[in-house]
């Protein structure tokens, strides 16, 4: 399997970012080709040392690494990586790889 | 559940680092109070632009943010954190949360 991980730094309206998160954002990246399963943080993201300045966290599973090429490349994936500036006013750190349990 | 992410920056001896993580970190972090599930990037961490300047994404899986807290509060914990100065050149973000799918 694979995992793409999108890390939200905290943006400026954490509630302006929560509402259009779910309003919005959630249903657009539901529609990525390939989505196997689709989580996110619930609460607080924390560090070791205490707050992070991470908002929110989500983790989406693919079957490959190249699936989730393929789901950028998309129609779908253009319109969900295009939405992004409309709320993660804090920017972004996004990574996928294949998986591996160990 | 919740989710333990740790994002490894690109050490200066990748293959030093492959090395001493498989032979040393991940036995000490197995050892977690609690963990439920390990998992690591296999093979490169790619960014949606190409090269991430990740190297290695390991995502351990708990019962609670409260647990992976007991978890770094322990012995074991200890330890394993401990541990990464002897590996990770590179620096490391850790973050943890608990989850919901979506």
């Amino acid at each position: 399997m694979a995992e793409l991980v999108v890390i939200y730094k905290t943006p400026n309206d954490p509630a302006a970012f929560d509402k259009y998160y779910a309003a919005t954002h959630i249903p657009l990246a539901k529609k990525l080709p390939g989505l196997k399963k689709y989580q996110v943080s619930n609460g607080g993201v924390a560090g070791p040392g205490g707050p992070s300045g991470v908002h929110l966290v989500a983790t989406l599973t693919f079957e490959s690494a190249a699936a989730i090429e393929a789901a950028f490349a998309s129609p779908e994936g253009q319109a969900a990586a295009g939405d992004l500036p409309n709320f993660a006013t804090g920017g972004a750190d996004i990574v996928f790889f294949d998986t591996r349990d160990v």
